[in-house]
């Protein structure tokens, strides 16, 4: 028995913006995404490497804010940041506002297997990576004409953008984030998570994404959660660990645990977004208060199911 | 009614190389910060300001490895990281890896108040701190003999330093990290942690301060929580939030919560340190499992009170 799912971030295009051609290019990438890290659980492969390889395909691909689609910073620059975790030891690596590293979810595992720390931020996890031999890409691999018009309508606003200020004709123009959660079949679960952060971001922001215990949390005793939203939020909420404590303190069943914190506690909160989530029996949960969230799961014995409102 | 507790960091000298003058230099220093926060208390301020005020004074003191005191990195410099957390609202504000900020706990506050997001790193920080006019000093502000010569003890080892490697001539040699806990007379808690990280860090280590919910967590429905300890182990335990689910899911009180997450958990999970907690009864729990933890406390009707061991 094994499950798996993704998400490539909530907050989407408002329906009727979106045409059949584009709803089908992201369901593509989507099933693409799961389909790399299927073929490693059903080859009783660990749900580490799973959650690693759906997301490498969701960082390589342009259509969502992370890896080759990250958006831009306010400095005209990509700041990227990537975290994951496996339930059976508690492991996590974490990498915050790094730049030119093709795959941040990579490096995140290489932290997490190579060096005593969790969360390396900076140059200091660039040159970490550069020590072991991670790709890195130009500035013109990860350009983007959309994003970079994006960042060209928002620059001269204050804020940075999450919201609907920024044109609707772009997509995932949001709370872009990738992410996933798998159960393998050794009863083992894990979670990761990877972004580009929020258009025209300053200040070194860094969301809740390389956060653990807030964008990401696996744990064999409760679940594995990745989370998407409004990041700050979901910071000061804990996101991630509170549906883990919500089961193992409260006793609440996963999909009870991700209800009253997506559906009740964020929204009173005014936090925005959503999570996927997974037990140990293969239970998935993938609930949002947002317009819709680009997701997609799959088990042992079903096909790939993809969503996005 | 109001309370205060604060730490100066967990793992000190052994019992039988803590000389009575170095004592009373660390007691006299804690009674100072405590007494900072304690007029503010007093004088019907917030408990956020009063958190503020006592990390500022360990802040300002050689001491203590945050603010003047901080250690040096791999890089021969001064990374620094701050969180502060209000339970009342749930706000937060968190700095890492900053450089040449007198005071991180400030820079953090500034955060919470004047930006619209919780974690801000690195140079962008420090120019988000520059903007809003904080302090900023030189290299010779932070220049320290003992903690050069810390530096240069283990700077041609592999890694970075929390443990007994480095010379136990040297106090606070382990986890060094300063941190404040409030009640203030409206009922509301605080919470605040800063660190210099660890001695010959590096990559741009970031450890458990300036995570919300692993270093630092303020909530009025439980508790208000500041660790000091190894944070790699810290941030995967999730601990001040862990904490307060404990409270407020399973029904424990702050005692035992404390009890359960400082000298069992953490135990079992290899993490060395403590922490320093409140809830909105007043109560005070100053749990470890290291050796000794540098920490004061007073409530509104008694004197300071430190203790190291």
């Amino acid at each position: 028995m094994y499950s798996i799912a993704i998400h490539g971030g909530a907050g989407t295009l408002a329906k009727h913006l979106f045409t059949p051609e584009k709803e089908k290019a992201y369901q593509d990438a989507l099933a693409l995404a799961i389909a790399a890290g299927d073929v490693i659980l059903k080859n009783k492969g660990t749900s580490l490497d799973a959650v690693q390889a759906a997301i490498t395909v969701l960082e390589d691909c342009p259509l969502f804010n992370a890896g080759k689609g990250a958006v831009f910073t306010h400095d005209k620059r990509h700041e990227m940041d990537a975290s994951l975790m496996e339930g059976i030891s508690l492991k996590a690596g974490a990498v915050a506002g790094v730049s030119n590293v093709k795959n941040p979810i990579q490096l995140a595992r290489l932290i997490m297997e190579k060096s005593e720390h969790v969360l390396l931020c900076g140059k200091g996890a660039e040159d970490f990576g550069r020590l072991n031999k991670i790709s890195f890409e130009d500035d013109a691999y990860f350009f983007d004409e959309l994003r970079w018009n994006q960042l060209l309508q928002v620059i001269n606003e204050d804020g940075a953008h999450l919201d609907h200020n920024v044109n609707v004709e772009i997509p995932d123009k949001k709370f872009g984030t990738v992410g996933a959660v798998a159960l393998d079949v050794y009863g083992n679960l894990a979670a990761g998570t990877s972004t580009g952060g929020m258009t025209n971001k300053r200040w070194g922001r860094v969301g809740d994404s390389p956060i653990i215990g807030a964008g990401t949390y696996a744990n064999n005793a409760t679940c594995a959660v990745s989370c998407t939203g409004h990041g700050e939020y979901f910071i000061r909420a804990v996101v991630a660990y509170d549906i883990s404590c919500l089961m193992e303190y409260a006793g609440l069943t996963l999909e009870l645990a991700c209800k009253k914190v997506v559906n009740d506690k964020l929204v009173k909160f005014g936090g925005e977004g959503g999570l996927i989530a997974i037990d140990t029996k293969g239970n998935i949960c993938l609930p949002f208060n947002s317009e819709g969230m680009y997701r997609a799961w799959k088990t042992h014995d079903t096909e790939i199911n993809t969503s996005i409102f």
